[in-house]
């Protein structure tokens, strides 16, 4: 019998309660799950299954714990946690690669197409001009990991021409690659729609700053499905007043993101309120369960975090 | 020399203008393009490039013609003329292919993913519920022609589970087929967004019907990119008023769709002017070209008109 921790915000437990025993059983898995508010005594816990605003950030009680587990892909706020030295999973679930993939595909659409404009004010009269295929709108994806590759290949897909910007050249068919500081210029400065889905780490943190918006195309769009760290606010606002066309984000610094922020009222950007890449429960709690087998069986964990840079 | 004569709108002649000389000089064709404001003697001419609502309507007095190329995909308003006896062709232009798969895509996407929530009225709040996933959201295709498949596929490579209902049974990969009624009333019900493409003939005329929206789910959503005459506008506002979700459509039985139109304004309808798929000049024009390469060659014509129906 292995004992699991479900550190999470009491909501998430109503959405767990019924699919994590059923994944466990289902891996074969004989086990106990408790919770924070079972109170129970840290050193009888074998895994911790875990989201990072959960009231549990002391992981040194834990003496004995064989991994923890995030419900999350992002872990920038646990992977920096000195008191955790058991093994980081991070949560790589195709659902939330498939959400991603729909939520970018659907605003890069919505933009290019110009949906808006048939929506925010219906159309009186009759312009017929049509917007240009797909294969003259390129695409800049920031960030090449396991989710912009995949969005970047069914942008490809779709026609249009990708460029991907990745921290080391990747081999992606149909997507050209660059690298490093020039790259970083070239993709931006030869885009109409730029995506941000570099995780944040100290090096991508304000990636789009003041510098790096104004190589940006008049009348370019950038979407922000990743993190919001990875935007200078300030300089984002600045550059909607000027060149900047549009920006559609679903990350924030802060989430929620208040009512009165400045995001919320401009007419060039559009709030999307943390929902392109959520957690499907049914097929994360496999995914968690997947990896208690296989540590509870000697095997090596899937997805185990590189922590090397966040513990600098 | 061959005598092409250019038959359609004053302003279309303008988009054509460059390309279509150029188009035919790169398929070897020597020829003359003159325009009905010429006055050119009608036995002269060898082919009509056409726009059916030119003002040429009666093909009679052009006695050589070798062919009439339309430079639309839709035919309806062209192969019932008897004045017409030389071979007619229709657009089967990739370009327009290509751009009836963004529109389809990127409107089953909105409605997918709900983004109109975040554009009509911006959001207030922080409602984190996400929408299913694409592998949960059927969608029905009605008709699976060249541009029905092309749609289809492209659906399908996103994660919809999407079935196709067509006259004839198509194997089409990731793609379930039914025809008929039985398979019409099967379709409609199961599918969350169903997307019209049949062509429009007799036995499409009103295809969606009172009777045929009632078998529709609730507040599943019709997009119309095909022609106008498939619906019947008054069933369709009533469905609207019922438990239909949405309409979003391109095409109507009068265009431009007249600004008082009840369409303008119901607040479940999005009106598109007819902009899903148009005709793009630069591959329209090699597609023209290369046909009467190959009739001035004495080879077969592609995509000739089976015209058999409508002159019945």
């Amino acid at each position: 019998m292995t004992r699991v921790l479900f550190a999470a915000r009491p909501d998430r437990w109503e959405e767990y309660r019924g699919v994590l025993p059923t994944a466990l059983a289902e891996a074969g898995v004989t086990a106990e799950i408790v919770q924070l508010s079972d109170r129970p005594d840290p050193a009888s816990i074998d895994w911790i299954v875990y989201a990072p605003n959960s009231d549990l950030q002391n992981f040194a009680p834990y003496t004995k714990l064989k991994g923890v587990l995030n419900l999350w892909a992002g872990v920038e706020d646990v992977e920096g946690n000195r008191s955790l030295i058991a093994p980081l999973c991070r949560m790589v679930d195709n659902g939330l690669t498939r959400g991603m993939v729909e939520w970018v595909t659907g605003h890069v659409l919505r933009h290019h197409l110009g949906i808006d404009a048939h929506l925010v004010r219906p159309m009186i009269g009759w312009d017929t001009k049509s917007p240009p295929l797909a294969a003259d709108r390129p695409i800049a994806m920031l960030g090449m990991g396991e989710l912009g590759t995949a969005c970047a290949s069914a942008l490809v897909g779709l026609g249009f021409p990708v460029t991907g910007w990745s921290r080391s050249p990747k081999t992606v068919a149909g997507v050209r690659s660059v690298t490093g500081r020039d790259g970083l210029k070239d993709v931006l400065s030869g885009a109409e729609i730029v995506v941000l889905l570099t995780p944040h780490t100290r090096s991508t943190e304000n990636l789009m700053n003041a510098e790096t918006l104004a190589w940006m195309r008049p009348g370019a769009v950038l979407l922000n499905p990743g993190r919001g760290a990875l935007v200078d606010d300030g300089a984002l606002l600045q550059a909607l007043d000027g060149p900047l066309g549009h920006a559609t984000l679903d990350t924030f610094r802060i989430e929620p993101l208040p009512d009165d922020h400045p995001f919320r009222i401009h007419p060039r950007v559009t709030v999307t309120p943390h929902i392109a890449s959520t957690t499907r429960p049914a097929t994360a709690a496999r995914v968690v369960a997947e990896n208690i087998r296989r540590g509870e069986a000697g095997m090596p964990l899937l997805h185990v975090v590189d922590r090397s840079e966040a513990l600098q």
